[in-house]
């Protein structure tokens, strides 16, 4: 059964790149269980979703599962992790040391997914020469020669909305390809940049009205 | 001009309760900026949003905006905050004191979109007993008890992938009614109970993805 039916060069789906981190996660419960060998149809009962859109969003992944047997679990963690970019390790920069900025330079765990933030920027002097679990805090005026001395290309957008749009201005001109955006403000960026929207926010105000709506 | 069109029972669809923080945020950007009044038509030039897409949005909201005028800023931000729930405090409690878990204990700014957790859970003897940022961790044992002191009805999942199922369906027993689930598994939950994804993992993914892409 190979089911690989896409090049490489293909633009994988947002949809299929939200699950496939679901896939692995499972994958490892189950390699941490005993298991051997997990088939699509085992990973789509798991996970509560049908087992022909399992196999389309592995169908991305260079992975060949065997008939009746399903994909070597241990192959399967490797290619998923390789694929979904965590192995590899991505450097950042990190704009605004406020709360929300302090707490993702202390979240380890970032690291353990394939980004290492460097370096953090701000403006408050009491931040600036020190650092967050082993991360140096420089002003904002040296973003153009920290870029020069390391090769970053994803900046970490956690400044106040006052200046989100400025901030990213000048992280594009100085040379930064993608932008994790934790602002609820919508920035704008050319063509060529990557954002990735990660608002707590608009996700806290989802689940709110949900929670008002069944309450009702 | 009155674009309200729907009921207070209506459902919002969630890619407009995910826009209303970008509108928010305008909003509070253009009052700084001594503005008193905002058309739908200035919003969507500055966000880059259809007009027709922004009244529509709009109108879940209960708002009238006036014709050539449009809505006045500051009924705009009040009314928008305490539709998107930022206004009334909501209680949590938060499962899993690792790096994730404590970071999102250190942010502050939950709090000013109307999330307080009141208190966390964890099993690590060395973290039961103290606190972070003012917030008490307890020994997850204590869960029940802590649920009948305070009023608490929403849960912050930050555990291992490994007991993510577990200690959901404990919460759930526990009479929490919404999870904002942190982890990269994919929960089961009964139909009654909200399920909020922030996988900061998979929006990581879909970045590493999008940035490989344009590289090539």
């Amino acid at each position: 059964m190979d089911i690989r039916m896409h090049t490489l060069s293909d633009k994988v789906p947002e949809p299929t790149l939200r699950r496939l981190p679901w896939y692995l996660s499972n994958a490892k419960l189950m390699r941490d269980k005993g298991e051997t060998y997990v088939s699509s149809t085992q990973i789509s009962r798991q996970i509560n979703i049908d087992a022909s859109q399992v196999a389309k969003d592995l169908s991305y992944v260079k992975i060949s599962g065997r008939t009746r047997v399903g994909y070597e679990i241990n192959s399967l963690i490797e290619v998923l992790e390789s694929f979904l970019g965590f192995t590899d390790m991505h450097k950042a920069f990190l704009f605004g040391v406020g709360s929300l900025g302090g707490a993702l330079l202390r979240d380890t765990g970032l690291q353990q997914f394939g980004l290492e933030i460097v370096g953090a920027f701000d403006i408050n002097p009491e931040l600036v020469g020190t650092e967050i679990n082993g991360i140096p805090i420089y002003h904002s005026d040296e973003f153009e020669a920290k870029m020069k001395e390391a090769s970053v290309n994803i900046g970490v957008l956690t400044v106040p909305i006052s200046i989100a749009q400025e901030i990213t201005d000048k992280m594009v001109a100085g040379g930064i390809k993608a932008v994790w955006n934790f602002t609820p403000f919508r920035i704008r960026v050319p063509e060529d940049i990557v954002v990735q929207n990660t608002s707590l926010y608009a996700h806290l105000a989802v689940m709110f009205n949900r929670l008002n709506f069944n309450q009702k």
